[in-house]
């Protein structure tokens, strides 16, 4: 039986109330049905609430105890009664934000039980309530994905653990899920690996933990097949945290790494912002390389602290970077089975039940203020205009005989001695375009 | 006519004399002769004095102008005889040192000419000032490379600019010096690409980009091959500096770009210690990873400073830090065509014209030191050995059929029910590990 | 006699057009006298053009030699000459620009002499003719500074070398500018120690050194009293580069040092963003720090690369960021002396004359448009009402009694253990004030 | 009744067995009785163990769950006999590894009880019980420490909370730890201000928060003084983790902060590796300025790694880094009232009990080695001598008339006039310097 308390009472759902509206528990921009960019902003934004940060997670840190007012979670009751409750106040919350996608790993969901059979009894059990949930509700699934990495046994990796008996494990939990994910119609599965990488190089055998990440990764996209599971196969890069370093360093090594195995196609990427960061990057520059080559797949809207070394995982609050991201996406053609997951948590000290809506109710409108100044950048077709021109060059004869490989090195050797080529740089106009895109942030309505 | 003015009068050749030696002027620990891990250790370590910041470089940094006292480089000479004396100090460095090798850019033996055709006669003549040399000292060419980056028309990247001149410019230069290095007999060609990446995102094409990267490295390997150009051809990995952000990134991300170019076993790496840092790896992690994914080619040994965020070339002087990399090296088979090439400076308040006998003596004998303790850490077998124990069961049949290809995901999923699989993990022994390694350090002799 | 080229022909003054402007050679937010928190928006940014990055610098990298096409500086002038040339050159573009403000470092304005003697002479005359140039176009100082860290004396520091003769060089030097930027009517003279630290601790004696800087500050201090000058002395804090550690690492080690010499309240800090960003702080930071430490004094305006560990010294576009900075200065009252320096350079590639107004404008209307959201903000009291509530404890009796130094710690555990105190925590709210600022960003009007 | 059990059986004690040994678990270079620098070894390194990582932390992350065997911390036990239990084995281990201190927070080694005065009865018999240990074990307190940081009461930091009621639950709790300190005879008392910081200045009152922190540790002190506590008040600096960002940054931030609030002289710092190098600093450098300004009291030898952001707290290994911070201690007359403390804790895959051991002798011996390296560097006078003679100018008549204060800025401006000083730079031998301080460490026997 679903637990019928309201666990957010006197809240939402969160409509949208326009630019002027001093009701922070209202879209101010966030405007589901509003056309942007040809889609709906529904349709476009595809964003997703997380289920393990915004109803798993205590408000605990690696000093501290949870601190939040998370009555679906209070202790003593039994396991499968508790995860009901949970996903109550889960469903509620989605429903309220009028968001129209969740994300989940399977034991966000469902308890561990003792055995493997157990677990995925439990699974199966919370995804048929899920499935009841989303019918009622209309909340999609953006994706699925297994927990590979809080279990002891995942200590030294799953797919890339010294242990085949621990590959076999992931390789069955992910089974499980991905076919999970599938009967709840999930538009993409994820996978993160937190622990795929190295503590020390000192005991670790990096071409053996490549083969095998391969060969999981091979693995999963043959069954995705077998099963007629139509999403997408996103890997999530990080480059350290949990472990040292970790193969799925960021958007180009993945794209090198699937390259190399003959998986460019079959498996696409989930960037995070957040992630990008401790990479040394710019979520801006993760998203534009992925697209660039090809593995472009999902977003994990979240912003790191630029000064903590550590994944912070805050809501997105600024428009000004928010705006490039989408417009490389944009630019794209736009999310096909990808979307917005909000890998968001509150910080510790927001232990207020409603600050679960500040939260989210922020991010949501960043990403649809951001959307409406991409749009704007893209249809001005300013940016692409000014690269057009730049290169230019390229689609004339030197350019084209050179890139058609009718040129060779000594060929190019004797232009430039014959024709005393000496060519002059014309300005990059790095500021004036800067000043561009704030004149289309700035002029959002 | 050759310079025959001393510089640096009094010192050297400097000698082993054993590690007992209070004369800062020997070597403690490189006795070219000695023979280790099969080969003479002047054989083994294969190092290379660089030319650019040791005898080009005055001491100027972005604040401040030069500072060293580099007679070899005083004002009012014609370029010719300027380069000439600069080439005579040069090689008498070189020849006191007594290391086997150096390496160069074009621009630092000959200075540019008013055209391309003068700078290529300067060059020309500078080779062959420069052949006369090692004919006379015995001093071998490791790589030389081409400077794609000071002249201005280089600000927009070199193979990546949006103008296709410019990238016959560059393609004429690196053929002009892939000849002058084959006839000099050097071992390895290299290249640097400080401006090929971008500093702003808004203007910058990276599907164009790349293609023009994909196509000079087509046209470098071509000419190779047709000049019978024996050496490796090594691209030098850099997240950052000068640019905002460098395409070859690190040492994953050039496998990537080289698989998805089919560029792979034409061209290799050679990583630098002080990039790694900057791209938030341990030089250990670089080069283990290029070992892994069969780029290995060289190194440039130097070191960064942890606490600054710019590239400060320091000499390395971590037997710790080198015993690591040595390692990976050594255990991959050693240097094939690569060496140690000390891409080195002095600090800048090291004015003294032997300062730059100190800083390469101390980086030298500390690799000859690392390559001992390398050696014995390679000879004890202890690493490899608790390596293949670790991975044990991949050799046993469960291990053999997933990667074998036999099991699929589900065959995996039932397995796991069925045996209920629940492995217990072994010790990652990281701290023992540790010890271990600095055992072999500190008994070096 | 003054050179009377035009070197922005065709470009200027630039003029506020509102925000609807697609000129971007116009102002789309900073309207001079505007009111804005009690005072005309020039008067509350007080904004400044930098002489260095504008004027004297070609364009040059580590890397790189000059690309930027700077007329004014073309080679061959007779140096005085070519002085007044850049001068013209700088005052043309500060009148264009219609920022009230300069700033400049001795050797910026007047090529150093042969001897101190000539130096001094020629900064003299080249004082007297920018007084003649700021008398033409109203144009004033916001401070002068002096360069003791490009010449090789100062390699190892100016105030904290370890040749006292140098020291007495620096302070001839400051005694010089200090009174050339009191007769200019200078608001402030500034002191930025870039090579006032160490390169290695192993040949740096910590408290001579620091002792040293004492003594200087003093001895400019009392010398600033001596001739009458009203302005503030200010330090500019900076963590590294070019030193591998500098003393005056960021705001807080400043108002530490300054309290243990006796030096509060005699001088403050000039805060640079990129400055703050390297030391791990948000500019934000750093400002709210200066301000409660009672040392806040002007601020350099620019933006670091957040990938990047060197000084940029980009042009600010973020209003988000800017809004906060400015919130603290406004809530303090707004700048007294201070204001804001762009201490801000072109990126390498944007060669163009005019790319100097394109970087200059959006950095001027970045400002201008924060102070907006940042007096909305402070008008609004909707962030100080909130500190005020969440610390209105320590108006009440308990807080009052321990700040107020009547209650011992053994009373506070006599209290804890009798009234079995277990307060509750308030949530810290952090995503609503997040969301709170940005509804100030985005309504600027 | 003490638990009897055995929890290390067949290991230890740890003896020293001399550098050829080949035994991991026995120590090489820590011999306690050798004298080195005019003490015993032992009395020179204070060395202890912590209490938290060591027994206390089940090796989770944030990611994940506890993997380490740690059967003393099996579930289902009364709190109090469980407690007593983990304090058995800690002192078995203490004991068996022979080194001569312990550390430990309040809550390390009794559970939290449902009210203040129950915490402190449990503590009170815990301390007992402890007191039994040490007097049969001869084991000793380095410090103890009271956590302000896990409790959900102090997410908002404990002296420098919003609410007072909190600071005075800190302040109860710190006067029951600091009592019970001064029973165990410790030679030290620490603060660490881990919540001390903000998570956003969005909700944060600096001001009130420095004089909150101010006031604290005057009641700390007074109550010190009050109690005949003999040993030193010590805080902790970090820059951050688990707040954003932390007041206590670094060691310049708190000598800063103790002279602004008169508490020179009072409160020293206990400075950690780890925390050096997240706050941007070497940890040589933090040992260095405490000294140089007079607040030096104790160490957490431990490290970070390079390439993570956050505190990972591992076993320091490098004797090269460790010679340095063990030279500057040495050369200022060596600990106090200070040691070693290593707050060091496994990685999560050594989950082995023995791993324990390893890890800890690992640790013991690189303090060793280094203590042995920085004496002989420290005999040998170089490093000194080279600095007396750098700054030899200073304790001559000009230096003298300048520190002196005698000449005023003026007076140096007509100097440098009349004199044409123009002081010639000397090299700063840091490539030397650096060769020297390697030549020691190699030389260690």
């Amino acid at each position: 039986m679903t637990d019928t308390t309201e666990f957010f009472e006197g809240i939402g759902p969160i409509r949208y109330a326009g630019p002027a509206s001093d009701d922070p528990l209202t879209y101010r921009w966030y405007d589901a049905d509003r056309v942007v960019a040809g889609r709906r902003m529904e349709d476009q934004l595809r964003m997703a609430v997380c289920y393990w940060h915004s109803f798993v997670w205590p408000g605990s840190d690696i000093f501290g105890e949870g601190t939040l007012d998370r009555p679906w979670n209070a202790p003593g009751l039994e396991p499968m009664a508790a995860a009901r409750r949970k996903m109550a106040a889960a469903f509620e919350f989605f429903a309220k934000l009028a968001t129209p996608f969740f994300c989940f790993h399977d034991r966000d969901i469902a308890p561990a039980g003792d055995t493997f059979a157990e677990s995925c009894a439990r699974l199966d059990a919370m995804v048929d309530e899920a499935i009841g949930h989303m019918e009622r509700s209309g909340v999609r699934l953006l994706w699925g994905t297994a927990n590979l990495f809080s279990h002891p046994r995942y200590a030294a990796g799953s797919a890339t653990n010294p242990d085949p008996e621990v590959f076999a494990h992931a390789a069955a939990q992910v089974c499980h899920v991905l076919e999970a994910t599938h009967r709840m119609g999930g538009a993409n599965y994820v996978l993160w690996g937190g622990r795929e990488g190295y503590d020390t190089l000192l005991n670790t055998d990096l071409v053996r933990e490549e083969a095998q990440l391969a060969r999981f990764l091979h693995l999963v996209v043959e069954h995705k097949h077998r099963i007629g599971f139509a999403g997408s196969i996103l890997i999530e890069p990080k480059p350290a945290e949990p472990a040292k370093h970790q193969y799925d360093h960021d958007a180009a090594t993945v794209a090198g790494f699937l390259a190399r195995h003959g998986l460019e196609g079959e498996v696409l990427v989930n960037l995070e912002g957040n992630h990008a960061t401790l990479a040394g990057h710019s979520f801006h520059h993760e998203v534009a390389t992925a697209v660039a080559t090809g593995v472009f797949g999902s977003i994990d809207a979240n912003r790191g602290d630029p000064q903590n070394g550590w994944d912070t995982d805050q809501f997105p609050t600024s428009v000004e970077e928010c705006t490039l991201v989408l417009y490389e996406i944009l630019a794209d053609g736009g999310f096909t089975t990808g979307g917005i997951n909000f890998d968001t948590k509150l910080r510790r000290q927001s232990v207020a039940r409603d600050d679960l809506f500040h939260g989210h109710v922020g991010a949501v409108d960043t990403m649809a203020r951001a959307l409406l100044a991409a749009a704007s950048l893209l249809e001005s077709g300013a940016l692409a205009d000014r690269k057009t021109a730049r290169y230019a060059g390229w689609d004339e004869p030197l350019g084209a005989r050179i890139l058609g490989g009718s040129a060779t090195l000594a060929d190019l050797h004797r232009l430039v001695l014959d024709e005393e080529l000496d060519p002059t740089p014309d300005s990059g106009r790095q500021e004036l375009l800067e000043n561009l895109v704030n004149r289309h942030v700035e002029r959002t309505r």
